[in-house]
């Protein structure tokens, strides 16, 4: 186990009805409020009424943004930016997933900024302050509403990028389950891969003895596999969304992090896929990630060999734990396919012509190697691309 | 799952040598530092004075109050009150374990009280403010170092009592599992039952459909049986003593609580046990849980058969769950006997002719009834101490 630091200060309120208390939790940080948002659906659903009248209640002016992407863009931030320094916002509430809540941390940290914001993206400074954000969740995925990360495209360049901070965590993260109802099943199901892609860069570490965080992340992982499928059965099942939705949280807050030192290559490879195309996180992890694995698994087969039995239920094989760690991986693909989720670079139209600039971007974005369970040059990149394609 | 609001803001600062760092932590928080510890153990091990040269290079004044003893007492926090009036003091620096911890909230709360501290303890009154508290912890047990909780004794009338309120949760606490070395076997064995106890006191919940805590629970459990016997066999396993202190905070700083209601009985009932003659949190926690698990099983049989299944392997059997539960609790029972703890009244000289005076006392203290997996009456209680005779 290595040395670290953790705390968790987000305010998470959890349970049904809690979007009714937004404007009360706002109160305790800001009254002139940027309301930032996606699409229409929260004005179908009636929460973004809920949420204004809240506001309105506690006595805050909210100014609106709306119209957040997936892979959410660095123009519509630029725009927030503006609003916010036009306009003295002093807090930004993000109603939605995590495209709205990265959204958000943005414009928090472009507001009170003098420069670019992209250049806190780019690697090229660290930001002083940010506004404070808080956050109504209706997309369990992303693990925003209570991580201190930030991931935005710029469209005009194709280039994802992420940004770390603890000054951009949430200052509180509601979350009623009931608000994932209406989750169309192919988003619940990358909803759930982005999850289980979360816990499983944190798994695949090479420090040793990590006996704790190990269990967690498996019971963690055990959690999302036994619910997505109740949720996919009975969309309002309300104790499986919540599952599901503090999974989440949890997969992302970094308590699964403690003492030990992730992965992260599958997410800097798919964060190069949705620079290209536009697919969904989820979708794009679920195509890259066990094609990582097969690439990488035999730097540490007893690890893998772990995965399969701890996770998967797979019997060990103690005369041939390669055989073990191979099915853990099959198992992972087959969860992914069975749900609908495209496990091949072939499914979302990108091929062969695209892998040297995926490979080229992504090792230019992220220094001499990518991840660390096996440091990854441009062409362990390209191999993991082929098995994927 | 049940509604439920979490954050965990103590700043846990984890590994080898960060006791070195309890300068500049506390310098955050305040420049007058009461440096509040238990027998002259740290004084020996070369702590006490990287603590002090600590806080003199980061020009903190400090005055000091040794003496804690194990359930703290009540008097001790009355002398550390009237200390930290007469001397401004801004801030409290617990350097030692639970008891030592526990005894610093409670100054914290006195000494910006008008009243009797007692009262928080009594349940009179609600703590309006306190002192902020740091920890530099040497014992993985109580997990006080980061929960809201502090339990005290009043030795004059045999009462130990407990209070739980956010604003003595402490601001930092600094964890070198190297401090927990030269922890004697017996006093390693207490902390692991103590830790033990506090996931099980959650995991006994009534609340249906838990399963992301359920595991979280499970996984921390098996951690420490995983790991007990390695410092046992190894007093200087860094690894194993790391895990170990780790899962004593995860354990107690309410992560293993979201959506669910914990039990409590058995650390109600224990500390009328240490309230009479003074044993080991820890030790008399392991005489109470296996009798209160025996007496309650049938409320629950697939919880318990559950707990037998995943947290000590033990085969289900599908067509007697009955005699799995009971495998489960003997198998705890056997842990706790193994490893040199106490798992009956007469081996710390309580005998019947105490069982109505603290049933009497439980209910007294506990209000209409005790616990909540199964509420306890009186006569409920003098069964559970029956079976534990």
């Amino acid at each position: 186990m290595i040395n670290f630091r953790f705390s968790c200060p987000t305010e998470m309120i959890f349970g049904k009805d809690v979007q009714l208390m937004a404007g009360e939790e706002t109160k305790k940080y800001g009254t002139r409020v940027l309301l930032h948002y996606g699409s229409g659906h929260i004005k179908k659903s009636g929460l973004y009424e809920q949420v204004t009248e809240s506001l309105k209640k506690a006595g805050v002016d909210y100014l609106e943004l709306g119209g957040v992407q997936p892979n959410p863009r660095l123009s519509l931030i630029r725009e927030g930016i503006r609003l916010c320094r036009e306009n003295g916002i002093d807090f930004i509430l993000a109603v939605g997933g995590g495209s709205v809540i990265d959204s958000a941390k943005g414009i928090a940290l472009g507001a009170v900024d003098n420069g670019d914001v992209w250049d806190f993206y780019e690697g090229r400074r660290k930001a002083q302050k940010a506004l404070p954000v808080g956050v109504v969740l209706t997309i369990p995925a992303a693990g925003s509403e209570s991580s201190v990360g930030s991931v935005v495209t710029d469209m005009d360049n194709a280039n994802k990028r992420a940004y770390d901070d603890e000054i951009i965590r949430p200052k509180f993260a509601l979350m009623n389950p009931e608000l994932t109802y209406t989750l169309p099943p192919y988003q619940t199901a990358c909803g759930a891969a982005d999850i289980m892609a979360h816990i499983m860069e944190r798994y695949f570490t090479r420090v040793p003895h990590v006996d704790l965080t190990d269990r967690l992340c498996e019971a963690a992982l055990k959690t999302v596999i036994g619910n997505v499928s109740l949720v996919l059965a009975k969309p309002e099942d309300y104790d499986a969304r919540a599952e599901i939705m503090w999974t989440g949280s949890i997969a992302h807050n970094d308590i699964l992090s403690t003492g030990r030192v992730g992965d992260w290559s599958s997410h800097m490879i798919e964060h190069e896929l949705s620079g290209i195309n536009d697919v969904a996180h989820g979708a794009g992890l679920a195509i890259i990630f066990p094609a990582w694995m097969r690439y990488v698994y035999r730097q540490d087969i007893s690890r893998f060999a772990q995965f399969a039995v701890r996770v998967w239920n797979i019997e060990m094989d103690c005369f041939d734990p390669e055989k073990t760690a191979l099915a853990g991986i099959d198992a992972l693909r087959s969860f992914f396919k069975f749900f609908g989720l495209p496990v091949s670079l072939a499914e979302i139209g990108i091929t062969s012509e695209h892998y040297e600039r995926i490979a080229g971007n992504c090792r230019r974005t992220n220094g001499d190697a990518v991840g660390n369970f096996m440091p990854l040059q441009s062409s362990d990149i390209i191999n993991i691309l082929k098995i994927a394609q």
